[in-house]
């Protein structure tokens, strides 16, 4: 295995510095508004696929593009927090038999293997609750119509024009060839629509000016799709003890991928294209974007 | 089978006629924001389960107790529509074989059986999505603080202290005795706060008085309390082609309900006290309140 660059040590640093604050804010969350239900069990399955570890990506997302408004890490932890009670229901949801049937998640099992599939669809279902419950706590933002907007555009990402309507059309893909076109759409719902929620989210959070609001869209937009192109060029030639997950599931189940569409050289050409992309969405925010730049270059050189 | 009585005729009268609007609602609000969505499949399965007709007594709490401060039913309908949005993602999920395992709901095949379990799941995600984004829809409500409320409490109502928590607790009393008290927390959580939420909705849309809102959550707790006791009659004591589903699946599948615990004369009689005290309630509304009043009555004389 090559040895880590530096960009990737110093993406790793950053990600789990913010990584540990989201840890301790979700399970601050959970303990004051989750513990106190009745259905114990219910809440050790929710906790079991929050708490699981993970990079947190999308929660340093929202960290970051909210810095760029000034906005204090400790404002924009709720958001974070919301945000990745969405991404984890999706994964227990998407583990499911009746959807990708994975049995191993972060290198563990996954919630239906832990726990059985009723607590699975639960527990998916009381995390996408929870996220919205998240949103419009006071404790969130002091201002309501920044709540407000915050839940209406995480709803739309995750909803049927986005995250939840992407898995539907992936599942359909598994049994029909797609053309390019509708691969790229289908991943930017399934996979990017919350990558950009989490960019647009510090802008909301910052009450950005339009200029900023459409240049962080094109860089969630454009992140997004070097992260799906990333993440399938990992299930082609990743190693599943490094990935934490099952590999080369996708050419396996027939799964739409530009891997498989493009070959695997035509796909590093595009993340390359991406990434540069993305990174030039940044440049009027100056230094103060360092982190989101390195989050897409890290995309080109990621190794889990 | 014994004539319909002039309550029950007319109390069905009240319920059908908000029942049409609500279901002009729901599909101007699915045309509009899902119709546009590339998943079609999800759409379809969304509307399926949505649209299929139902009794919309949620809708109608909505639109009652928002009228009782002079709220028009046109600004109620949003909110209705947000909360039969969770009302049948939860039939949809509830249904499913990991769970209640249901063929039939409304006198039709169940989701899962119309379309598939993925789908199913999908259909009910994407429901309980799309009805915080109507609540955070600028059209819902003019004042953000209002609709941000409106969202805190429909989690809350859902979420593992309300609904999915209520059902989490259902599926493991299916394996051991419950004593009657955890039977009526299990219900409260389970069907009750959705009920209450109705209730409570009103009030919030309607800015109500510290003691209108303490009056419209004791009604729509024992509202909430009648109807499943009233439910648990049903599926003791209903002819499965009047109820629309399955019934006397309760006993066979070990459920905890009042009527297993105290027979059916007890049921009755705590369901006919809920249903005073639930009218008791609503005397300081006076005759505004007369629909509300008539929802709790019809509950000790309903037959599907």
């Amino acid at each position: 295995m090559r040895p880590m660059t530096k960009l990737e040590a110093d993406f790793n640093t950053a990600l789990h510095g913010h990584a540990l604050d989201v840890e301790a804010r979700l399970a601050m969350l959970a303990d004051g508004y989750l513990e106190p239900s009745p259905a114990a069990r219910l809440v050790e399955a929710m906790r079991y696929g929050l708490l699981g570890g993970g990079k947190r990506l999308r929660p340093f997302l929202v960290i970051e593009s909210a810095r760029l408004f000034g906005v204090p890490a400790e404002i924009a932890l709720n958001t974070a927090a919301a945000l990745e009670c969405v991404h984890c229901y999706s994964l227990i949801h998407d583990d499911l038999p009746a959807m990708d049937d994975d049995d191993l998640r972060r290198g563990r099992p996954t919630v239906h293997k832990a726990f059985d599939e009723a607590t699975a669809i639960l527990a998916g279902d009381g995390l996408l609750t929870f996220a919205f419950e998240i949103l419009a706590m006071p404790g969130t933002h002091v201002d309501t119509s920044i709540r407000t907007e915050l839940v209406l555009e995480l709803a739309r990402a995750s909803g049927a024009s986005g995250m939840a309507g992407g898995q539907m059309l992936d599942l359909q893909a598994e049994t029909r060839k797609l053309p390019v076109a509708s691969t790229l759409q289908l991943q930017a719902m399934k996979t990017g629509a919350l990558i950009r929620f989490g960019c647009i989210a510090g802008a909301i959070l910052g009450k950005a000016s339009p200029d900023s609001c459409t240049a962080l869209d094109r860089y969630g937009r454009t992140l997004g799709a070097a992260f799906q192109i990333s993440d399938d060029l990992l299930d082609a030639e990743g190693d599943s003890a490094v990935v934490g997950k099952a590999t080369a599931k996708d050419a396996a189940s027939g799964k739409a991928t530009l891997v498989g569409q493009m070959g695997i050289a035509g796909a590093r050409q595009e993340l390359q294209r991406l990434v540069t992309s993305a990174t030039d969405a940044l440049r009027d925010f100056g230094d103060r974007a360092a982190p989101l730049a390195e989050a897409a270059r890290f995309m080109a050189v990621r190794r889990s």
